[in-house]
């Protein structure tokens, strides 16, 4: 047993060795993605995308609640619409993958594959928005985008991921602000309650924000390696898109209005967040509720008279209130112990002959590796009872690292230093310039995460240039 | 009230005057789809992703509990890639769309958008593959295709589409012929059951099936104006992908074997039948199961005392068990009436002051336009019951409608005056030569629908040259 474990342990980079290499052995290793012969595409393989469909399913249930709809929207843009609204194509442009041959024949007009619908939503818009009786339109869609990355990871970055985007349009510019907020609220309630992931909550400076958008609010997190990790924005676009695509309404006045817009968006990236948030040496760790596998029971000396019987019994007994596996192959619990730490099940049953007599089991948690001997008479509740104490001390345990890898900085030499020795996330005051925005980020390589909205009076000085400061803002090398 | 009913008569062409502009009318004024500014491509509204998602989610369920696996590949193949199987290519070249540029670069090799994924299934299998312990891999794909069509329409046919993809790797040639019939009989199962659209289980003749393909079974059901749709399909690949490709594995007997692969699909087409199956004059018909509301309530002087809190009361009883909901806009119940009707809403809800003091309500059936006045307080079995009741009625309907439409032929002269007189399924019999199908197609205008698994001896030599026959085939003209 101990020789496979050692097998495992050398199987996986460290991440105190190289933390690049310790994410890429974990997406592959545990059956995550796969790479393909498309560059900087990958394939989300059934473990990785199980992952995917619980989010999706949580976050859908979510918007449906709030009475938000889904659609589905062309996933071609040709090129005259995608120029409708200039900031936004200036800004995504450089990043698409066109379209210029169907078949055999040359198109007269190129298409984008969609790097995100906006435009889109703001045609289809414009073509069935009237009255004010029309709106709010609470739209949500499902899909897959593309984006000419240069350089490309799993999850963290590809030339093609899968996320959501919502599109909303309202009366009024309060309206539509509400909505751009409590989205935001939204995913930073999912994120920490269903994903263990703490997230900081603020807007982006003016340099940072969405192609097009008035304002852009996003959260964000922070990794184990002190990098931070932009995890899903919500933009207020005000009426530009409106004006650009000429979606008016006829007001209860009978006057004619231009609407208001919102986008919102997360994506498998979350995927690449919840890995270098939780996971450790022994490969993957996955907060109970996304979890494709909750517990698994693996039978020691499954041949003995009785063990694969017991271990079905409890497997029905548990297959009702959670996502249970037994595995029954022929392989060493040793090797299963591995290979289910690797994939981050969140609790191992462990049960054999003696513990059977005893009428007992063996829970061990994935995360801190400690083991509990419960009476088998009670396994439902005590698997409940873990499962809900992991999901709740893995969030905690994240907001601590997160707690201890942020540091104030009142100079650029402090602020560098926090760099070099605890990198993470550096609260310091700006004087809402772009140009010391910008002499930040040449120095030290870290950007302006966000303006929290939690803000705090650091000092009242800009770090940078020392004039009077107006915001703190939240400072980060970043995914 | 007969006003706005007579508005909502003229406002669809009816079906025997232009069957075309019929099924247009509706998915547009159902609000099931929009057009865009991209060519051939379709917006899913609200309404008509509501119905996909419904048909997603039970067959998703259904796969899964026999095992299946959902992935996602990319969107993208390169052109070398989807040159392997010969065949496979020459059979979707010529219709899919090609990206020659990323961003501002232009691309050394070009990439075409998936019009279908078996390349990249293979590609990845044949790095996943290597012991019998690795098989079977039951593997399915939700997402969206691109064919370059010239003539599209909504549903039916059109540039872009969403559906699933399953795709299997067997040990044995036996164990991939049971994958592709009972795929087979679970899509029949599901047409049947949830969609209640009657289908013809068969075989597709060489020159109608899928290009790479050993096999292709097809389930084909009838539309009102007597035309077919083939509603899904599931192929049997032998080892053909497996050789062009290189995915073998070393067996128990330790020698290196080819896998054989399947795969089989059904689209949003399926709400295209669904629409041509059961929909009326009045618009669309929807069987309860796939219905995104199975009953609408409508209050009757909803402004008088008490009716408002009633129909509350109900939906709040209701919503426990079926998708209710209820419309208090100030809108006249006529016009209400004819708003469901023409979305295809099962059961009407009709509460007035009057039924409220006699404990009552009346209850409407879409498809039969029947009333039953019922009691309040059993209002919930009454609902189920009728929804039931309406599930079912409208498969034997479309069965019936089906059987009426269905003849044989014994000479080409009866074969072409059928196809006149009462346009459907032509059970006409084949001699087993090609030539012999293309003289059918060319004089008459219907293709081979299908061998059906079903066969009869209708007579003993083809219906074409006179030579002996050895197969029952369905006919018909085709969507």
């Amino acid at each position: 047993m101990s020789n496979e474990k050692e097998k495992m342990v050398t199987a996986i980079t460290s991440m105190e060795d190289d933390f690049a290499k310790w994410y890429t052995d974990i997406v592959k290793k545990a059956d995550l993605i796969d790479y393909s012969s498309v560059r900087g595409c990958m394939i989300l393989r059934p473990y990785g995308y199980a992952i995917w469909e619980l989010i999706q399913q949580q976050l859908d249930a979510r918007f449906k609640a709030s009475g938000h709809e889904n659609v589905y929207m062309p996933m071609f843009i040709p090129e005259s619409l995608l120029q409708k609204e200039k900031e936004h194509v200036e800004g995504f442009a450089p990043e698409v993958a066109w379209v210029t041959h169907g078949g055999e024949e040359k198109l007269t007009e190129r298409l984008c594959v969609r790097p995100t619908s906006e435009t889109l939503f703001c045609e289809h818009y414009a073509n069935i928005i009237h009255s004010y009786r029309d709106l709010p339109k609470l739209y949500n869609q499902w899909c897959s985008v593309v984006r000419w990355e240069k350089t490309t990871r799993p999850f963290l970055r590809s030339l093609e991921f899968l996320w959501q985007e919502g599109h909303t349009v309202h009366a009024t510019a309060k309206e539509a602000e509400e909505e751009t907020i409590s989205q935001l609220n939204e995913y930073a309630d999912f994120c920490e309650k269903v994903l263990a992931m703490p997230v900081i909550k603020g807007q982006k400076t003016e340099k940072e924000k969405f192609a097009g958008a008035k304002q852009t609010y996003t959260i964000e997190s922070l990794m184990h390696d002190g990098k931070a990790l932009q995890s899903g924005t919500s933009h207020n676009f005000g009426d530009s898109f409106a004006k650009a695509f000429g979606i008016q309404y006829t007001d209860k006045d009978n006057t004619l209005k231009y609407v208001h817009e919102t986008s919102w968006g997360v994506s498998t990236r979350l995927i690449g967040g919840l890995i270098m948030v939780h996971s450790d040496n022994n490969g993957l760790v996955l907060p109970p509720k996304v979890a494709p596998i909750q517990a698994i029971i693996i039978p020691i000396m499954p041949k003995k008279e009785g063990v694969l019987e017991k271990a079905e019994e409890i497997k029905a007994i548990l297959s009702k209130i959670c996502r249970v596996r037994l595995d029954n192959t022929d392989k060493s619990p040793g090797w299963k112990y591995s290979e289910y730490e690797m994939k981050g099940v969140p609790l191992r049953i462990e049960l054999g002959p003696r513990d059977i007599e005893k009428g007992q089991a063996i829970l061990v948690r994935r995360d801190t590796r400690e083991k509990t001997i419960i009476n088998l008479s009670e396994i439902g509740e005590e698997v409940l009872k873990l499962l809900e104490k992991i999901q709740t001390e893995l969030l905690e345990k994240a907001r601590k690292h997160r707690d201890t890898k942020t540091s104030t900085a009142k100079s650029m030499e402090e602020f560098k230093e926090i760099l070099k020795t605890n990198q993470g996330f550096i609260k310091a005051m700006w004087c809402e310039n772009e140009e010391c925005e910008n002499t930040i980020k040449e120095e030290t390589g870290a950007t302006a995460r966000c303006m929290p909205f939690e803000q705090e009076n650091i000092s009242d000085v800009c770090v940078c240039c020392g004039k009077p400061a107006k915001k703190m803002i939240i400072w980060g090398k970043a995914y």
